[in-house]
């Protein structure tokens, strides 16, 4: 089939692997369990606006019109300008600084341990992320996500969708950009792996930014897997 | 106890964590079994030679006469000469780069993977390792090894013992280099890890050289634990 010779899956994670959404809304609801005892704040929202600031501020970086910082500190100023607009702006520093790192304990879809677990018995597993090491390795030891490596973006030195973050991850792992595939629930990360000469998974997640979703539904070109969870995927890779 | 505070052991690697010269012998007594039926060349040998080329090729590196390159590299140079000294220079250049990948599929020593996975319970399990991610990734997968994150040399961009290499581990963990505990067979290493603020624990290795071994075989500074192997010193640490 179209992936012969693939010896490394490389994923996304934010969204693909894991459900930053759901997971960033639970843990704030508990944070603030005390101070809003009747549920009445809507933490999805909370979540959704703080990630809404995460593309423009990787931008800054991969435009050239910022030095490479990592995405723990991206993330803290984007909480900064989001508790900001939730009338939060009052918080302690250090309470923000705890909220930050829920990044760091982002929840997996039920399917990705699993179908990971049994795609690795073929391929190596790698993570191809815009997050940093710390976050990453705080991640992996949550979730039990079975990583074989960690190409957080500052270890490639580059943000994703910049072509040098595919080119060198492949680099790095000693194979051509064709033995791997770029495995992720988005199409644009599809496309710029693909232009790089990597093969391509879709792995599907409507869910991702809640029941009102309407990019990333279907596939925009024909990838060469296209599956409904990771369990799905092993499933059509024949593990 | 004085590793309170530690959160990530950072695990030299080679003679550490797998025993590179049963390994580099067992594989070239196989690799060669046709030609040398009586099996009369001194594999283990051939395997120390090699690696006396180790630390003076990493030394160019070091001392800035020569721009950083990945361990594969430096082993495939340090095998053409070795293979040139036993008389083995006219093997065709794919052979002696299939040989080259030896490296990555070393044995671990018996209780490396279920010391530490006993460690990994508590702590953050790294590898902090001149090896490439290339090599390290095809060792983990080989050996099994329970590694949360591959610091290989090209991630943090330095070779041990060069101080940056253990500070930017550090840094990129998110860590102080006192939450964080180097681990190695070697003094040296450890010496230089101490320096730059790190816990430190020696697990000894006296057979890493063979029988004759005369390096390393006690600690020469205070360490903060010293075991006799890996599952000694998950005990140690309460684990």
């Amino acid at each position: 089939m179209s992936v012969d010779g693939v010896r490394a899956l490389l994923f996304d994670t934010f969204g693909t692997v894991v459900d930053w959404r759901g997971s960033i809304a639970r843990q704030l609801a508990a944070e603030f369990a005390d101070s809003d005892p009747a549920g009445e704040r809507d933490w999805h929202a909370f979540a959704d606006a703080w990630r809404a600031r995460y593309q423009p501020a990787m931008e800054e970086v991969r435009s050239g019109h910022r030095p490479f910082v990592v995405l723990d500190v991206l993330h803290r100023e984007n909480l900064a300008a989001t508790a900001a607009e939730f009338g939060l702006e009052d918080l302690p520093q250090e309470r923000l600084d705890r909220i930050n790192r829920f990044w760091h304990t982002l929840d997996p879809w039920p399917d990705s341990v699993p179908g990971m677990t049994r795609l690795g018995r073929r391929y190596a597993i790698v993570a191809q992320s815009n997050g940093n090491v710390a976050l990453m390795v705080d991640m992996k030891r949550h979730a039990g996500l079975p990583w074989d490596m960690i190409l957080g973006a500052e270890v490639v030195g580059y943000y994703k969708r910049r072509p040098e973050s595919y080119l060198r991850a492949a680099e790095m792992l000693g194979l051509e950009p064709g033995q791997c595939m770029m495995t992720a629930a988005h199409n644009d990360d599809l496309a710029t792996a693909r232009e790089q000469g990597m093969k391509t998974a879709m792995v599907l997640r409507p869910a991702e930014h809640g029941p009102g979703q309407t990019t990333d539904l279907t596939p925009v070109q024909a990838w060469d897997v296209v599956a409904d969870d990771m369990e799905d995927l092993a499933a059509k890779l024949g593990l």
